[in-house]
Formats: structure tokens, sequence, C-alpha cells
């Protein structure tokens, strides 16, 4: 028996998330799915990143064990021939028996885009929330500089949410533009239910001048999510990486 | 009476092309009988560019002569919400009742884009052509030197095209790579049936080592499309933009 770990890409935009369920295809689903017939044994994954339904993945993590003899290295080659063309492994490695990808200590970094200019560009519609009122990207900037560090973010988190707590370290939220398209790219050790897209949903509306970038501030200390903007739409979130701090010591 | 003139942005994917036919939906098509229904007459539309199944536009052009009383400059807020979410109209203006997008001197700009890398990127599959065979741009270049310039680009056009010369001036071939994101981009005063894709399939094998930079320029000589690459996948194509030379004259 061995563990091993996948680094998967997927474009979100026609499944109900990552995480199994009844009512509707997921990406754990195929993935299950697809590796049992191709192992010849029924397999069970783990995702790092439970990611809602139409959110899209560069590089979310799974692991699963199994009794192949076929090579850890070799699994994405034999795999992606049998993966829907929005299912895209990335890499594949084996790991030791006791690497868990959820309870494990990493950072995970995510991307939120929005197309800002008079009309849609209709090849980015999966992948953007457009938005034609200008935004001011200096005023978002400086209520990002809010958001960083260790805070509560009650006020950003899915209400009814089952947490210990809502304690989380933002470590990096750096917003940049690029001819239309703005990126908010926010990194952190843990993020709640919603979190980076109920930041986005109030990065907007500061950027729109609902807000002046001073009220998030308050909106954290509120520890209220009524506060907060609403959670921006899911296709212009992406899950970019995850890095585990046990892997980031083995490179130093 | 008035003509108006429309930049048309859309994802080709799942279109039979521009240009109307009795055995598919075409962009075409969709624009005609939206515009009919919102102007409550009967439009027939004139592209500037018939793109093929599966290429995509930031920016193709086309006019229609109307009756209409709304202004050319509002039409694209009324058509875009008609249209499906992969047509957006970019922009309209009313022009000269003689403005004819085909016959009108200009200068159009492609872009073809090639992923290169280990693995796909779902996200990418539709815009772009993947290839995991490590492509040497530096070569690639060399290459587009020779494509540079007025040539009989016979070799690059599909067999069988019927036009009176298959001499074409392309001004400029840039390419540039950007991550595993390599781009060529392409300008000129007019391009033969699937000259840019068979420019591409060209350069595709020069980057890939099986042909020397050296033989673009037997290619051109030979006049003959068996000399030349295959035809690139349509989906890796996107007609950027049309520049009028008159239009270009009025801003100077």
């Amino acid at each position: 028996m061995k563990r091993v770990k996948l680094i998967v890409a997927y474009d979100g935009t026609h499944y109900c998330g990552w995480q199994l369920q009844a009512n509707g295809i997921t990406i754990q689903e195929v993935l299950q799915d697809q590796l049992s017939r191709l192992l010849g044994e029924k397999i069970t994954v783990i995702g790092a990143s439970r990611t809602d339904s139409g959110v899209h993945a560069a590089g979310n993590v799974a692991v699963f064990d199994t009794n192949t003899r076929m090579p850890g290295e070799k699994i994405p080659y034999a795999l992606n021939q049998k993966l829907p063309e929005d299912i895209r492994i990335q890499h594949a490695e084996e790991v030791a028996a006791d690497f868990h990808p959820i309870y494990e200590k990493c950072i995970k970094t995510y991307e939120y885009k929005i197309l800002n200019r008079k009309f849609p560009i209709p090849m980015l519609r999966y992948y953007t929330h457009f938005t034609h009122i200008r935004l001011d990207v200096e005023e978002m900037k400086k209520a990002a500089s809010y958001i960083i560090g260790t805070h509560d973010f009650k006020s950003f988190c899915k209400e009814g949410a089952q947490v210990k707590t809502t304690v989380r370290t933002v470590t990096d939220l750096e917003i940049f533009k690029e001819g239309d398209l703005i990126t908010i790219r926010i990194t952190g050790t843990g993020f709640l239910h919603n979190m980076v897209r109920i930041i986005a949903g109030t990065l907007l509306k500061v950027g729109n001048k609902t807000y002046p970038a001073m009220k998030v501030r308050e909106i954290i200390e509120a520890r209220d999510r009524k506060c907060a903007g609403s959670t921006a739409p899911a296709k212009g979130l992406t899950l970019i990486g995850i890095q585990y701090v046990k892997e980031m010591e083995k490179e130093i």
C-alpha cells in the first residue's frame, strides 16, 4: 500500500464543486471513478480544498492510497487519458503514509479575477467576474492592507459554517491590474467558507466607491457577516496552489 | 437609411464559423437574427473576416444598413442583452454609406496561441493549441523573419481556394513567450484561406526541430501547399482586430 499525492487542475464551470454529493457531478467523484478504473481497485480521494461549485483550480492537492505497482509519477499520463478535458492532473508523487492534505500545515494561494471594462470579453466569461463600473484599484489596495495579518474573519465567513474558530492568517494580499483585468491574489494559512469571495465582494464595493477603504477595518471588527460585501460570483475564483510547510522545509 | 459598423468579439468554440450556412449555427446568423428582432426590420450583416469554425475574435468588424432611429452607439447595450454570452459587441458607430468592411483597405492582426508544457491547463483548452514537445522559440523567430514582407504565399493557402492572386503582405510577425504560453502575433494587409493556421503549423515544425528555420524560405519559394506544415487547429487562432486605413488617416 502506498499513498500518492496529486496536483489537480480543473475548470469548475460544469461541476458541483469538489466534494462528493448526491445531486450532481463533482471533481472528487470523477477522479475516484477514473482512478478506480485505471488501477482496478476502489479508490477514495481526499482533497486539500473542497472548492465550491463553479470555482476553478490550477493546483488543488489530493491524496489516495493504492496497491498498484504503477510508479506514482506515471499516473498523470495514464489518468489524463481517461479524464474529461476540464480536469488535468499536473503532477503525482508517492508521499509518506501519514501525509494528510487537510491537516498538514500549508499555505494556500487564491486568485480572484475581475474584468473591468465597457463590455464583456466572451473568452473570459467563465473565468472572471465582469463589471462595467470603473473600479479604483488604488482604493482597493488600501482596503486590502487592513485584511493582511491574523484577524477574526467572522465577517468574511458564510453564516452557519461550523468551525471552532474564525481566526485566520492572511499572509499576503496583492491587487494588480493588467489591461482591463484586475487580479486579487491572496495567500494564507487557511480560509473560512466563502472567505475569499466575501473579501472580493467587499473589495469590489471599495473599488466602486460604495465603501471607503477604511470601512474594511470596521467590517473586520464587527465580526458580523452582514457588515461585509456580498459573496462575489464563484467563476472569478481560482485556487492557484498549495504549499506544504514540510515540503518547503525539504527544499531549503 | 444608415450604415452601422460593429466591432464583434466571440468565442468561436460552438459555432460553424462566421458565414451563414445551411448545416450549422454561425456568428453571422445569430447576429442577423438578433439585430432583426431588436430593430424590427430584416437585417443583413457583412463581416470583414469570415473566420472558420472554431476560430475566435476579439475584434471582427461587420456592417449593416438600417432605418432605425436608435443611435448607433446605443446598439451594443441593447444587442448584447439579446445575444448569447459567447458573442459580445464591443463598439458600434454610424459610418459612410459606401464603407465596405471587405473592400476597404485595412490591416488585420491575428494571434495564434500555443500552450507548451508537460500537461494541459483546462481553462485554456478552447483557446490554445497544446503541445508537450518543447518548442525552440528562438528558432521559430528566425523562421518568422522569412515570412515578413510581400511574398507569394501559395504554400500557405488551403488547396482549391479561388483567389486571383496568392501574393500577400505580412507587415509584422512577432513571437513571444509568457510562462508556458507562446503567442504568434501576425499582422498583414490580407490573408489567404487558412494562411495564419498554416504558418502556425509550419512554425510548430520549426519549433520542434522537424524543420530547420531556413526551410521556411524554401517553402515560400516552392509555391506548393504540400511543402508547408499542417494546418494548426482552429481553436488556437483569434482575430485580434482590424484597422482601416481611412480611419487611421482620420486619427492622424
